[in-house]
């Protein structure tokens, strides 16, 4: 027996959180942790530990699954499920006899395949929550839309909703290639492992595709509208099958990219040209082959003559011909076709901003009924900011389908904090005028304008195999806020965010008070540091990662002079009627609005117009100044962001806060990039100092031209 | 109120086990769920549940953290951690007046810089278990050490464990290119995300450092082989950095792979002539450039003259000249060079196998000592089965690198249950006679036989971004095989394999009684259904996934029918005396064992010999008959595996059970088109039919030729 000297000075260390599990995110906003509020915890208890619920569908099996890992999570304690109602605090219920017995039944069939209630009745003299639908599916949504109350610790007492969605096609656009690289993917690569499937089927499909009912996505369309025609032979189908039966409880339709020239491809024919028989129907067996392995398969997304894709105009056809033609085999199996407006002349256009509606305006009559064109909600492509697209509103007979982008193509890939929301609720709101006042871009989308029986809205995923699938946590957020919009497109940006960072963090209201407004703001503050006052299409080539403004070799409307216009007397590009006239594709309210230098609000200026460098600006200060302005409040901003998430490094886990932390360190180096290179550049054309109250850049123009990046991620390896 | 009349006929569901998590394997072998064994528990909970560690250094905190997550995770109780020894029950000590006050310094210096001991004392009456070393990366092997006891149920009385590595370098070798793609890669992509290094420091890294010191891996080789040169300019480098401080408490060097031509594409040279003095003065200073940066960096891992890369011998020198080199600038810093001896000659030898031997012996004496010459197992590549490589005693000045594969190129990548500690050890057990009876492969990789101060042994990685590491659950334990024969390479296949499934499953012995003779025989069933009998190099083009014995275009050396000659008379290629007198690399006694038809283990027939159809096997059976009993075995069993593994449904978690269960049935199909394609291939030589016994193959030579396949993983898209 020795007796050791306490030589060891340090006091004791006591680990108190030791059992807390690092989150890595995985969950997404399905975390189901123990309601944090005691009184309401106790509430939920003695309600909820007992659920009814009738059926025995792959979707009943889906909602009682969710029942169990949700409500048992939440409560921290068994729940128990039985399918016979027994006065349990929890019903939820498809049937219509019991809607008739619960006197719903008027209810349940106005809210339709997908809708839901969800109401508080006393039953045998208890208070007992119902959720009731016509249908498994919508019954799903209301069980996850139950589970939600219960994550943000809402109150249950005479409870009283009615939810329907807006749009029929609520949908996620992959952008992702067979070899699993995905086109602007930043979280890693396709979650879609084709090698394995169809045998195998990972969890991973299961959970993707109950986050996506959980916010009400009803669709996928698996590949990259840059088709590869593989995915249309038998080998691959039977994989397209297998995702299809794993994704069928929960509500969400595969949809495929259809390579225009498949035909000849994979076909065996010599042409692909729409209008020959022989192409027709061999895109009709195709078709009918597919419906045979996945009779509700949801049709297809097209991506034609444009960017070098394949389409009817190599035939000397119109759009409208090839989708047609494409769309006659669908209908009858009750498959959509979703035809891209994005596309390119081979020629060089006055202004890219006006070819589609130039090329699709005068097809508004020529298209099948089950056909969508998909438009991006602006002219150009996904830019930190844009007005919304002309062809809003200026399509009267053809659904449009509405074209987000999730994934942070130009908003700083997966390393910046960017919510979307409020980008997305920008053009939602905007006013087209195509039926006078009040004919907002919603309207347009949701079909209630123009009367048509589908409606719909696509985002472009930024999903991968990542552990928390979307590389930046915040990333997460947007494709929740996605899905919520396509469901309601009037719900606000601000209570997305609190939903979210409800069932994502945690619901203390420190920590929402602090980083509520961090993301709200976080929007305006990358336009800020990226393209403030309407600038556009300044990124660097390819990547699309960072900043760019001299990029000036290849074809004109791919460089960013094209766009940016900086000379010796202003900056901007003249769209107004003294130039492009893009304007003129906007309904007159709207156009006269950008058309005047002095009407056109200042977000949108540089993009209508070419204002002279020492124009005064509302603030008073010189467009130059101003420029300045906004390039270092952007730069601030992100600072300032770094400062108050440091404030809630206590309040959730330590391995969340830590990314976040990580990755606003890199927006904040990213921001100043683009910021000095952005104003560097311009310089050489204002011939004006950046005003010495700002701390001047450290490096020259030249530094940031010569920057080189090798294997930046969402292209094909440079 | 109303009244539900009770129509649900199904009766009460209750979800036992609802709390259970689902485990998604990405813990690994450290999950450190609560001891099972509740009697155990107890014991462990009143010795263990305060623990004393001295120190303050990045490792000391390692330390800590493993057992805080570790031992409060198995114990179910948080741990209380002090850095003064107070009679706790645990006592972690590196402070040598400590351990001389208990009396340890000759046995903690005795085991060296890595080595440690675990024992019991009394101290002040009480007993005390002691995990002690000489250094802080000896305390944490000894605390993995420590948890890998309680995690298999150990029980800690009169302990007395001294342990110290056989070798000194125990290495992953990472095929992981820039791109994150990963060559012969199959469970996603490179965990290596060098877009955001090195900003960014994933959790993933740490846990990555973490899994490895706890088996004792101590270096990693971040890069490909097949190399590219940017890895060594400075943006890249910064990020290499970034990784060596995040593993460096774990004990874990990093090393890279050095393009031969790096002074040419990035140095800006005209050559890359080892004999250069420019040349050498280049790479003098880029390697102090490294060092200036990661002072602990490990050295350089170079493939050169081989497969299409770079090498001395594009200047007229030979192996040694470019290793000297390169070994020369990293020796002052400590660093080591690994030369790979796989290599082509740009001629088709007469016998690929004989090649490395030919090149690598006359320069035995020429290498510098801090110089490897890197050895793979086998003289052709990674195959089921190979005889020991005829370098490994051939050598006596120069140290080998074991090189083995971890990632399963050869054994259906990673949709096959193949456990690969039995290769392994049939290597390193395999005797060279090189000094007399018991020269083992294993004495000349630990450096004992030939007296070297440097030995090691490399691990090709199967990691990759997927959520559980190794994409088969069981690829896992392949990874953890190899890092314990590293550290020891007398510890059985069966030992290793017990450890691994009671730390990543269950201490149920129920299911180690039907789980561990799975894994156990799983590689001789591989063999079965691949190559049986000495049978190699027989997979498909490119991919190496699936069989293709047909493969007959290109370089002759790279097709199969150069290694399988089968005719009408036999099959197999002789490399007896008669024929290309491979087997004279042996040592007399090795060779000529296998240089007689009769005394050749059949395991090695085909390997060594052309051996006539109607040969008669030890069996009684003929070789045509032995190779149909040999494919069917094969693929038997592994249909014998799936209804073992149904038997332990409800012993481990149902998502784990649910992978292998989909895998296994992925592999069994697999192992028939193995067993078909093979058989029906060499049944066109044989001119016999396969026994009537045996189910017949239902599908043509010919279908099984002109199967196509996509995007397989682990080569750059097809």
């Amino acid at each position: 027996m020795i007796k050791l000297k306490p030589i060891f000075a340090i006091a004791v260390l006591f680990f108190a959180t030791s059992l807390v599990k690092a989150d890595d995110g995985y969950r997404l906003w399905l975390r189901y942790v123990p309601v944090e509020d005691s009184k309401l915890m106790n509430e939920y208890r003695s309600q909820f530990t007992s659920v009814a619920i009738s059926g025995n569908s792959e979707t009943v099996s889906a909602i009682k699954n969710e029942i169990k890992i949700g409500l048992s999570g939440l409560l921290d304690k068994e729940v128990e499920i039985s399918s016979t109602f027994k006065n349990q605090g929890l019903l939820i219920v498809t049937s219509s006899s019991e809607h008739k017995s619960l006197g719903i039944s008027e209810e349940t069939e106005r809210l339709g395949n997908e809708g839901y209630l969800i109401i508080e009745k006393k039953i045998n003299g208890k208070n007992t929550i119902i959720v009731a639908s016509k249908t498994d599916i919508g019954a799903l949504y209301g069980t996850f839309h139950f589970l939600r109350l219960v994550q943000t610790q809402q109150s249950f007492g005479k409870i009283n909703i009615e939810e329907s969605p807006k749009t029929t096609h609520r949908l996620l656009n992959h952008w992702d290639n067979l070899d699993r690289t995905v086109e602007r993917g930043y979280a890693g690569f396709s979650i879609w492992d084709w090698h394995t499937l169809p045998d195998y089927i990972d969890q991973r499909y299961i959970d993707y595709a109950r986050a996506n009912a959980s916010i009400g996505i009803n669709g996928t369309v698996l590949t990259n509208v840059n088709a590869n025609a593989l995915i249309l032979t038998p080998e691959y189908l039977i994989k397209v099958k297998a995702l299809a039966d794993a994704f069928r409880p929960y509500g969400l339709k595969v949809y495929l990219t259809a390579r225009f020239s498949a035909p000849v491809e994979i076909g065996g024919l010599t042409t692909a040209d729409p209008l020959d028989a022989s192409v027709a129907a061999w895109w009709k067996s195709k078709i009918d082959e597919i419906y045979s392995m996945i009779p509700d398969f949801g049709g297809f997304l097209v991506k034609a003559n444009s960017e070098g894709q394949p389409g009817p105009q190599n035939y000397g056809r119109n759009h409208a011909d090839g989708a047609n033609m494409l769309s006659t085999a669908v209908a009858h199996h009750g498959g959509v076709v979703m035809w891209r407006a994005f596309v390119y002349d081979n020629n060089v256009p006055d202004d890219r901003a006006k070819q589609a509606y130039n090329e699709f305006k005068p097809l508004d009559k020529r298209f099948n009924e089950n056909i969508f064109v998909q438009v991006k909600n602006g002219a150009i492509d996904f830019q930190p900011r844009e007005p919304f697209h002309p062809l809003f509103g200026a399509l009267e007979h053809t659904p449009i389908m509405m074209e987000f982008q999730i994934t942070q193509e130009y908003l700083g890939c997966a390393t910046h904090l960017v919510y979307l929301a409020p980008l997305f609720k920008e053009c939602l709101e905007s006013d087209t005028y195509a039926k006078g006042k009040g004919s907002t871009v919603g309207k347009v989308i949701d079909g209630s304008l123009h009367n048509h029986t589908i409606s719909g809205m696509a985002g472009v995923a930024n999903i991968g195999n990542d552990r928390n699938w979307t590389g930046h946590p915040f990333g997460q957020a947007n494709w929740f806020a996605f899905g919520r919009l396509a469901w309601n497109h009037n719900l606000s940006s601000e209570q997305i965010a609190d939903e979210w960072l409800r069932m994502t963090f945690t619901n203390n209201e420190k920590f929402l008070k602090v980083v509520e407004p961090m993301m709200l703001n976080s929007r305006e503050t990358a336009v800020n540091y990226m393209t403030p006052l309407g600038l556009h299409h300044q990124m660097a080539r390819n990547h699309h990662w960072g900043p760019g403004p001299w990029v000036n070799v290849g074809r004109p409307d791919w460089t960013s002079p094209y766009y940016h216009r900086a000379d010796s007397v202003g900056l901007g590009f003249n769209r107004s009627s003294t130039g492009s006239n893009a304007v003129a594709q906007y309904f007159p309210e709207v156009s006269d609005k950008f058309n005047s230098v002095k009407t056109c609000p200042e977000e949108f200026l540089l993009w209508f117009h070419h204002v002279p460098w020492n124009y005064s600006m509302k603030s008073g200060r010189s467009l130059w100044n101003e420029l300045c302005y906004n390039y270092y409040s952007g730069a601030d901003a992100v600072t300032q962001m770094q400062t108050n998430w440091q404030k809630v490094e206590k309040m959730i886990d330590n391995e969340q806060f830590n990314q976040v932390k990580q990755l606003l360190a890199i927006q904040a180096k990213e921001a100043v990039w683009w910021r000095n290179s952005m104003l560097l550049y311009f310089q050489q054309f204002s011939k004006q100092p950046i005003p010495n109250n700002y701390e001047q850049p450290d490096k020259t123009l030249e530094y940031y031209e010569n920057l080189k990046f090798h294997f930046v991620p969402g292209i094909k390896g440079e």
